[in-house]
């Protein structure tokens, strides 16, 4: 499942949830995947790599492509209630009511770096990120104007022979339709991980739990993570 | 010397070089500095902290305005003689024949990054680097080109409030004349560090030695690193 060589190979920044690993299965339709997972001091960093390291498994993806890369910078400069425990995950989750507290400062920017470092070095032509503008909680670093900006970043600072392209084929979908999009793909749903706070059973209330759940429903599917 | 707290806030991106000594001189004569130093595997990485202790002391900025960051992925994707040993330091340094071989891939955007994650939270307006387009090694990273493609992605990509202005004092500047800017402004350039292979004393022969040591002979200066 994980491709054939003469595929082009695409760096998918998976971070164990629903939106990534649809994209991965998304990408794992045309390309070989090599996948990325950052932990950056979140609060379920543990649960999160667990849920990486079973959908890579699930993916066939040899340990020569999986790179798991700390960025504890972003722990160390808190300010999300998703790095530092003194700021309250909010619940329940408003989306749409300003940037959350869960925002962790220009995240995205930094993953995307670590894919296209990585990228020039073992020669993927794609970086995909799971990102949702929409249906999302709001974070400025989820917006296709961010991509955009950033594709530009990434011919201005790379080798000239260097071609990445960054690619967020889930950014205008709704959050149901990507369920329905991974239950029609065969996406290891059931291998994800979800919520902000809990590293057990999903808290069912933060933000991205409400998220899920509205999703699901939405989508008219059970979540196999809720069973 | 750290300035007063009417004074704008600017984050500098400190490697313990000439160029980025420069650059926080330059910064402190309008700014408080906050102080930003990233470790990513390179060779000479304790030595090259040092230098940055040794400055952030020489300007006064407090413990709460110093931030040491470590990006482990750089070193782990590896791609450069500056974080993989197997790859041989050029010697003597050829500026301009191509990107050469210590390019480290894409590394001047995960140092942005920190950077400007860091400023959402400590409130900063500014972020300061070092780079230097026409007098440099030709890292891509470097280029003007790549932080005007930069800045766009910090508006697009930061809180609505977030107003982060990414500034390169020295990039249009002749090594010499970061020099003899050092010089008039007081820059402590006795004790920054260059050399990219050795920790005691400057190899002399590596990319980087030759460029300082060609730089100071054209400014007419002693180097106070090599006296």
């Amino acid at each position: 499942m994980g491709g054939t060589s003469e595929q082009p190979l695409a760096i998918v920044a998976l971070s164990g949830g629903m939106d990534s690993c649809v994209t991965a299965a998304m990408m794992a339709r045309t390309c070989r995947l090599a996948l990325l997972h950052v932990t950056y001091g979140q609060l379920t960093a543990a649960r999160e790599r667990r849920a990486f390291g079973d959908i890579a498994d699930f993916y066939g993806v040899p340990d020569s492509l999986r790179l798991v890369a700390g960025l504890d910078a972003l722990g160390r400069i808190g300010g999300s209630s998703l790095t530092d425990r003194r700021i309250a995950t909010p619940r329940p989750g408003r989306p749409g009511a300003g940037i959350p507290v869960s925002y962790v400062p220009f995240r995205n920017a930094h993953l995307l770096c670590v894919a296209v470092s990585w990228a020039e070095v073992i020669g993927a032509d794609r970086v995909a990120i799971g990102a949702v503008e929409q249906d999302s909680p709001g974070y400025p670093d989820c917006r296709a104007a961010f991509f955009d900006a950033f594709q530009r970043v990434v011919e201005a600072g790379t080798r000239p022979e260097t071609c990445v392209r960054i690619e967020t084929p889930v950014i205008g979908m709704s959050k149901a339709e990507i369920v329905r999009k991974g239950v029609e793909l065969g996406a290891p749903l059931h291998l994800t991980w979800s919520c902000y706070v809990s590293e057990d059973a999903p808290c069912g209330e933060c933000d991205s739990c409400v998220l899920r759940g509205r999703a699901f429903e939405s989508a008219g599917v059970a979540d196999p993570c809720c069973s």
